[in-house]
């Protein structure tokens, strides 16, 4: 707490976020509208075959327009360009926002943002015989991606030590290269997966977002404090629109981006190892398909009525808004105490 | 974090409020159900009228169970006495939830629950010409117990400081005891009040509870933090069962008690100020039937199609689930802030 610009800081520019995703929704909303920039609802399963359970639950949600993750990245965006422009002229004093450290975390939400807005966009427009990216040269551009915010942690930041709450903090080397790797790859598309109700997704990230935004604090790394801040400012005005019934979807460029940059801010403040809990639904979310596509082929048969897991309590007759406040609930539960777990362990 | 215990007894304690909850709920589930513990929609308004709008819009929600609000208070209590148990029978060392000061707010939480529940019982039977403890020997019992508790701050603990964030602390010297008085009744009011659509009140009090419990924890009040901590998991597991469609209600056992004690909470750690921004929630929803009644009686009409103002929405076409989570989101993103208020404040 050494530095009263903090407060001021993440004060103002998360309200500034706030109003600008704020400014940024109609305009935005109606492009979406005019150039049909709207959901399709999938006719096949993960697995290729027809999907007729999850377009019966779903098919409501066809004409809603997704792609709000771009309003998400590009609000944070321009907030911290703003601060660097405002300096720059001598109009305020260096802000926290621009350590370098800052352009880490930004990058990558507004680079997967990109890739993440080129496969909506792939995706609206059934451009490529199948729909969105192939799962090839999307996988190859986020791995690509996740390499290279290794090299930077591992070559450039130096980033060896591995801590477990309760455990210890180990020294793993080259191995902190793979794993770091593993979280982006993993964190995106855990969110990704998550993003199937309105609501759900933006509600844990939030969660997500508020508790590394502590962890930073506590770290002392302000600007990554502020940084989360924002995050969470924007989550908060785009939840309001997304809440059931949603108005419109985050899209691969939010679920994407989002899950990238809260993997990069778990690596920043050393503490990957509590994410798998901050991000508990992610993680069963994440599981249950995994456990789906294993089990159908081993055994034939399936264990969920449908994979992604909430769209099996869905289709056990739990209303929407029930799965995803449930979800929220759980996961704040699980949250919060892996937050009192890294206390604990870092007193 | 002088205390290793802190995060043991936090962690075991709260996962075991938790698990009483449960293990509480499908017997009294039953008790309810058997003895017609149930909810019966209200014919007037707070005015006398009748309340069609309202009669309309929540005849469905007839017949659900209420006084869920027993189970909370009753599994903390069950806690803090086991752990009094345990180190009286020299099972478990001295517990930081038998500091003496963990009985005041336990005493509150419970002796407002049992007015509460008296409440409740008579509004279900019918007790009396009017329902409900008439308004005067409700009011009567509330401001009694508020006026105890102003007596113990200001004679037995000394307290006249208030501290505003920003503005300063100062010596309010005998002042603070109206204030105190007032803060109790306007909180258990106000989140009986907000106390109207399923999950809304009940989400509320988590994210007061939780930002308490850190105030507490930033104070070095642990035993504080700690009870915070066993009603935000047991607030966790009501919510899991009362979310739109509620399986059951809290009532004024809940609303009543969990208000009054998060104003002795806010007493106890000097944050009687940002009390209004953590319950921004409580605190507009009693405005807008404070405004309701004051237009009626002076200009002869209404502001609102009805209050409180969360029944306005619901008329408005908003669904009651929508409302709850953008309740939610706003006043989690103004508590937020008033906790970095807090923490500027402090530093």
């Amino acid at each position: 707490m050494k530095d009263p610009r903090f407060f001021v800081e993440l004060f103002t520019y998360s309200i500034l976020t706030f109003l600008i995703f704020l400014a940024l929704e109609r305009p935005f909303y109606r492009f979406f509208k005019d150039n049909e920039f709207v959901q399709k609802i999938r006719e096949n399963a993960v697995d290729g075959k027809k999907a007729k359970l999850f377009r019966a639950l779903h098919i409501k949600k066809q004409g809603t327009p997704t792609m709000a993750g771009v309003m998400i990245w590009l609000s944070v965006l321009i907030v911290v360009l703003l601060s660097r422009f405002l300096s720059f002229f001598g109009f305020i004093d260096q802000s926290l926002l621009q350590r370098g450290e800052v352009y880490l975390p930004l990058f990558t939400l507004v680079a997967v943002g990109i890739l993440g807005a080129v496969d909506d966009w792939w995706n609206i427009k059934e451009i490529g015989k199948k729909k969105g990216i192939e799962a090839g040269p999307k996988f190859f551009f986020l791995t690509f991606f996740a390499v290279l915010s290794a090299i930077w942690f591992y070559f450039k930041l130096g980033y060896t030590e591995f801590n477990i709450p309760l455990v210890g903090t180990y020294d793993i080397g080259i191995l902190m290269f793979p794993l770091i790797v593993f979280v982006i790859l993993a964190a995106s598309n855990a969110v990704n997966i998550t993003d199937g109700l309105d609501g759900l997704a933006g509600g844990i990230l939030v969660q997500n977002f508020a508790i590394f935004g502590a962890i930073a604090f506590v770290n002392e790394q302000f600007f990554l404090a502020i940084f989360c801040g924002l995050i969470m400012a924007t989550l908060f005005a785009f939840l309001w629109f997304n809440v059931p019934p949603a108005k419109f979807f985050m899209g691969d460029t939010g679920s994407l981006s989002l899950g990238a940059t809260l993997a990069i801010i778990a690596s920043m403040t050393g503490t990957i190892a509590i994410l798998p809990l901050t991000g508990f639904v992610f993680v069963f979310e994440t599981l249950s398909v995994i456990i789906q596509l294993t089990s159908k082929k081993i055994f034939g048969r399936k264990v969920f009525l449908i994979a992604p897991i909430h769209h099996h309590f869905e289709k056990k007759g739990w209303s929407e808004p029930q799965i995803v406040m449930r979800f929220w609930i759980i996961n704040g539960f699980v949250a919060v105490v892996a937050f009192i777990l890294h206390l604990f362990d870092k007193q």
